[in-house]
């Protein structure tokens, strides 16, 4: 009885390849110098009956020879509640801002703006549930809300978690203006029950903590605060709204942490902050050229000794980013990217001010439709 | 010469997506308090060629924000063998009393019986071989011995370990009561070369020990003993054999683990116990309800301090668990579960007397039949 | 807008199922004494577009009850360029030497001769690009160079490695003699720019590197130095050019380390060197059976306490391995392979010198046709 007759229905399957020669590395970046892999993945979806789909996306990320298999995704979606409301439930990306709840693979440049990569480790992804909301208005309007464990967001070392830390809620507007223009407006507002760090805890974790952001790895965000507020602005333009030969992309975010420490000493930063601005310009179906300019405002605690004492010292800084990047598609499936970055970096001490990637990017199997 | 013509031919593949919130964490449980995952599998089998069956189970866990990939199965099973034989090798699931040789995903209630956490790490899946005999009887009677590695049955800090740590003897009779009733009487003798904990090696190990069974983590059996006997009985009621719309399930089995110590000191346990009762109706297609109420009999050793002198400690104890749960089956692939448990826990100190569950268990793609 | 249609377009996948029993353990072997699995391979493949093809091959590797996931193969290939040439980039295996770019499960014994485990860790993958050419000629020709990271042949503790450490040129010819014979020689030059040991470093990392080799263990070579240079033959027999019945496959290799340390002092090694020659007989289409023979001649260092001073002392010694396998295949995708293997260890200790396997190596899904 235990080897048994089943039914053959097939989820869909796509592997996406990454690899890259890099010169260089920055701050808390998921390359490294030399040869390498971005996270290679494998995704099964499909819909699991009439009122459910279902998605599993399985991401194998290798750092410094270590191979580490991630879930990204693991969640369940209605397909038919009333009312243009939708419920996801399980591991996902959070729809907060305009690129976090999109695959890595899809992007235009190489990494994430170094504000994701401080304050969502690039990419958020977490346990918990989704309520969204589709207005059934002419101008595209949704609204909604997640609750996530928030472990991935938590302050180091913070102390009895809540154990459902992060609630977020979101709305979005988005519209046409004549045929060829588009555009879409995003507001996030995160709160994280566990994301005041502690200066006596802190004092304790610098040491190794330092050394992990100074090897550039990314485990979860570097920065941390109760609050998380989000702007983010999408500009669309394709000739008569056909994307097919050419087309621009303009989008912009603003991050803003806040209500980072648990003490009320003088001397703390407020809040911390970043931005990036990103045009991409689809010249025809077979090359495309970017450019985007990213900040990070933020400040860091480092213990310093002082007179036979420790001191905690809070040393704020900015760092900027400019990338440029230029690169060719075959086909829908097969990218092939050059990239040259330029970093000012006071915050992290990045060896290197000047990197330039080679990338591929490349799909086996189904492919979803693009996002907006 | 590298890149080459396939052959297309596809195994079955399937994805089990499992999430939930819990309030509350039980002891040796798999899930945590607030929102998570449970055991996330991709599996692939199907026949190798006419005379061998094959199948990858790849299950994905996720604790503490640690990613875990575990093999549950990579076997191979014949296909053609007369007079009633089949061999399986490889990675598989024991075929110790009712509930260890079935997927997780597939019980009726969100965690397994505390004795079967307690003895066999929820579910005892191991490399080795098994030769199975179905004789050529009305009634169903099958006859089987496993031949297994054994190390995640194995004593802590055991020394110099048989590699070939346990052995398994079981069988299996079942039939039809009218049209309308099916029972199934199962009987399993486990002999564990590499069970019989060590009293000295206890003591040092104690520590950290605690503190992962405390923590809810559950990597291998917790109790282990060189002899493990195992009693089960099923009874099934559907009306006119016809499981469609609705039935009843009615489940229980007793443990028994025996030569717990290689010392012979007084004041020492003779043996652990453990046994539940489950009771499942399927009301209808789409809903069903369960009631179970299962007991671990054991007992732990503590050092402690007394009088300037370690002194180990056997206490022994209950765990007593009534487990109620409601599920809504939109269809075979999609399941929605509420669970109340109360536990009454003398032995582990277990913070939560009273834990709710909301789980979903969903499938993609092929899915085999269920068993017995 | 987030769940979206998809084209259906699938991989060929195929499931590589690998388990054993052995009596015994060799060194530097990745099979454990008892019951055990071997790398258990789940690949993906197939064209990307008309210009690329793309591979994925995740290996489950289980040793000591640790599951481990590799990638084992993330590349992507070029399919049209002129002239003969192709370029791969990503993650594959080098093309170094004759069994070096095959698949371990196409391997006709249980494991890599003694000189591949120990110069290149059984089998050499990595992250980085190769250009291929073939020669448009009669008699085949094809040159090719490879770079590659190279970590995992890079020398223990190594200082301020170069981010690009290997280098890999190679050739090979090959033809056919009448009908019935065929041949292929081929020469491989490895340049490892991170791969000079220092006496140094090693005088601190010898005690853990020790454990790790006498447990049997393997993650990357345990031999290293700055170039490593390899000779294949290949020589096949197979009536009128049929291989469908009966061939006779005759291999050898010699491979040759040098430039082992930084250090020039007297009394150092030279060079460690190894070969093998094996004979595999496919009788019937359901029987074969293969003699192997293969060395390594290398020295250890080992760190000894004379006269309260601490003196690292280099003890060269030979490794003597003869296989002899029978082989049942029951389809082109099952094999079941009994082995025994006489070892003569000087250098690692072994404490077996006689090990029998009994191994199934069995495949699921799209098979890839054979290489030469």
């Amino acid at each position: 009885t235990s080897v048994s007759a089943v039914e053959v229905t097939l989820p869909a399957i796509s592997v996406v390849l990454d690899g890259y020669y890099q010169d260089g590395e920055r701050a808390l970046g998921s390359r490294e110098d030399g040869f390498g892999l971005g996270e290679t993945e494998l995704a099964l979806s499909g819909s699991i009956d009439d009122l459910f789909y279902g998605k599993l996306t399985t991401v194998i990320a290798t750092q410094d020879s270590d191979t580490e298999v991630e879930l990204e995704e693991a969640f369940i979606q209605t397909l038919a509640l009333p009312a243009g409301f939708s419920v996801r439930a399980g591991r996902f990306l959070a729809d907060f801002g305009y690129l976090n709840n999109q695959h890595l693979h899809s992007d235009a440049f190489v990494e994430r703006p170094v504000v994701y990569r401080a304050f969502l480790g690039g990419h958020y992804f977490d346990d918990g549930v989704r309520l969204n909301w589709v207005a059934p208005t002419d101008t595209y309007w949704t609204l909604g809300i997640e609750a996530f464990d928030g472990e991935s967001l938590q302050a180091d070392e913070f102390e009895d978690p809540d154990s459902v830390g992060v609630y977020h809620a979101y709305t979005k507007f988005g519209g046409d203006i004549g045929t060829s223009h588009s555009w879409q407006l995003g507001l996030s507002y995160l709160h994280n029950a566990n994301g005041e760090a502690s200066l006596e805890e802190h004092e304790e974790e610098e040491h190794e903590h330092d050394e992990d952001e100074e090897s550039g790895h990314n485990h979860g965000a570097t920065f941390s605060g109760e609050t998380l507020y989000g702007v983010d602005a999408v500009y669309k333009w394709a000739p008569n709204g056909n994307y097919k030969n050419n087309y621009l992309t303009v989008s912009a975010e603003y991050l803003q942490l806040e209500d980072l420490y648990q003490e009320d000493e003088a001397g703390l930063p407020d809040d911390h902050s970043g931005w990036y601005l990103s045009s991409v310009y689809q010249v025809n179906p077979n090359w495309s050229v970017g450019l985007r300019y990213g900040e990070l405002d933020a400040a860091m605690a480092h213990e310093e000794e002082h007179e036979g004492e420790h001191e905690l010292h809070i040393e704020s800084g900015k760092v900027k980013e400019t990338d440029f990047m230029v690169a060719w598609h075959h086909s829908h499936f097969s990218t092939i990217r050059l990239q040259y970055s330029d970093i000012d970096d006071e915050l992290f001490d990045s060896k290197d001010d000047q990197i330039i990637s080679l990338q591929f990017i490349m799909a086996l199997g189904a492919h979803g439709a693009h996002q907006f």
